[in-house]
């Protein structure tokens, strides 16, 4: 947090020149960190790795210039080399990447390189909105992001497509910005030909999918209407939701509308609902239970809590 | 059409003088396009009086200026009400609004008046992004809305909270720009005292309120987290939801979730989405078949399908 402020204050003063400046978190703080929040909820709630990436609220692609988002990702994505180094046993790292609004998306593969050549990391995280919710990029599917697919498709790593702080004062970001991003990704997929050309090129689409599988209906109406392939295989090989729905109805939706083949367990921990679902005395975010009371088969199961993952995520089985 | 492409051709020679023009359109033609339509659907499927505004999508209040949303405004507005003079049995009228990017809400307040005290309009569109798809206004919780909102509240009618078409290429119009708006609206709601402002204010969020049913544990849970009232209180007597959800499953969690008070029966007849569901053999959108099938007291029925709507536009019952 003393480093992200001081970066953004520099800013202010024009004559000053952007330093990348050094993160001082010694290896104490981070156990110290970690073990009152991601490893206690960990234990407690039983799940054993977390794909671990820089928090995307703080990606804040929006702030500064490329340079800024360059200087803060490196030291963000090195920040979770070190939380994996510590605990390797814990933790898998995915990046984020030093977008920027205007700034080409070829200009964020060396960064991908990096962490995934150099430090293990398995996946990234791609904001379509650099911005900051004013929607400036090209959509996903433009070809303007081609060169940063190819650069996936040949590591063979995938994307979660999230969106960092809104400063756009109509949408509050994680009530209205995430989702309404989840929405406006997959209704892309819709209407191009994407996985045509990257056929093997996997995203995952978080907090459930948005506001997708609530109108499965409108959606698949709305892909036959224009004559594009069926919803269930447009997504089949490419395109993946989390469980970050924080209800049990809302999780039984999703299994009953999304293959369990598309379905990778997730929970925002720590992230965007931290208290306690008065209703059922547990913690919203607590997804394992919601998934634990739907009738599933010991297969599907072990899907989504791990197959899926090591499907979507192939470097995951060779660290 | 015609009308509407000329007024936007003449945008294009800045010499010419915007002037209103007439709209030819005979009687013979509104009874012809609606009796394949709409009056066509509304015998089928067996619904009786449907509020009818102009076309959402065709609003465009990002096109021109504030002299073609007027022009253009008056002209569907006064179509509106010759269906309704024609149709009296068969449709009720709600108006749009003559919004424009960064003229301010309270221009407005004069086409309301005339379309409810001239009319006879029951209720309004209010378009929470004049600029199709940038989001460049206030949050409706803005002090900036407030004139509007004092005159929704000593005229007692209603608003439909409802975006134009996208010309943001990130967001298809009904795909995504439509749900988005949904859901950026009600979370507004949550982050603000607009109804302790307002009490009788009320707004309908149409499509089945977005992305909101299927996130509501993320809702209730951050409601809770910034210490705000719970939903279903903040709701009761101000947020409605429509039934625009096109499967079974989105409406079954809608009714599910959302209190059965707060939910009014629609579909977006003609709309979106316009094809037959191969999987039941009816079309999406004949939303009336999706809640026949939920168990629902016979007092409970009437509210969605009458009642609520009775309530929320009280001059329905005064027509």
């Amino acid at each position: 947090m003393a480093y992200r402020d001081s970066q953004i204050a520099a800013l202010k003063d024009p004559s000053n020149t952007p330093s990348k400046g050094v993160l001082k978190i010694t290896d104490d703080q981070i156990r110290e960190s970690l073990e009152g929040a991601q490893l206690k909820f960990q234990r407690e709630r039983g799940s054993d790795v977390t794909i671990f990436s820089p928090r995307a609220a703080g990606m804040g692609h929006h702030i500064g210039n490329e340079t800024t988002s360059r200087h803060w990702t490196e030291h963000c994505n090195d920040l979770i080399y070190r939380v994996c180094e510590l605990y390797p046993q814990n933790f898998v790292s995915v990046c984020q990447l030093p977008q920027s609004p205007g700034v080409p998306i070829a200009n964020s593969i060396s960064e991908l390189e990096r962490c995934v050549n150099q430090l293990g990391f398995i996946g990234c995280n791609l904001n379509p909105d650099p911005s900051g919710g004013h929607w400036t990029a090209p959509p996903l599917t433009d070809k303007q992001w081609y060169p940063f697919y190819e650069k996936m498709t040949e590591l063979d790593v995938p994307a979660m497509i999230h969106v960092s702080a809104s400063c756009n004062p109509n949408f509050h970001t994680t009530g209205s910005h995430y989702i309404n991003a989840d929405t406006t990704a997959f209704m892309q997929f819709i209407t191009a030909d994407l996985f045509k050309d990257f056929p093997t090129l996997r995203f995952i689409i978080p907090h459930g999918g948005g506001a997708v599988p609530y109108h499965w209906g409108r959606y698949r109406g709305m892909a036959q209407d224009l004559k594009r392939p069926p919803l269930d295989e447009m997504i089949r090989s490419n395109v993946f939701f989390d469980t970050c729905v924080y209800h049990q109805p809302g999780i039984d939706l999703l299994f009953k509308i999304v293959p369990v083949d598309n379905i990778l367990f997730g929970s925002e921990m720590v992230g965007a609902v931290r208290g306690i679902d008065p209703t059922t005395g547990h913690y919203y975010d607590d997804t394992k239970r919601y998934i634990d009371k739907i009738a599933l088969s010991a297969e599907d199961r072990r899907k989504v809590f791990e197959g899926n993952a090591r499907k979507v995520y192939p470097r995951l089985s060779k660290l």
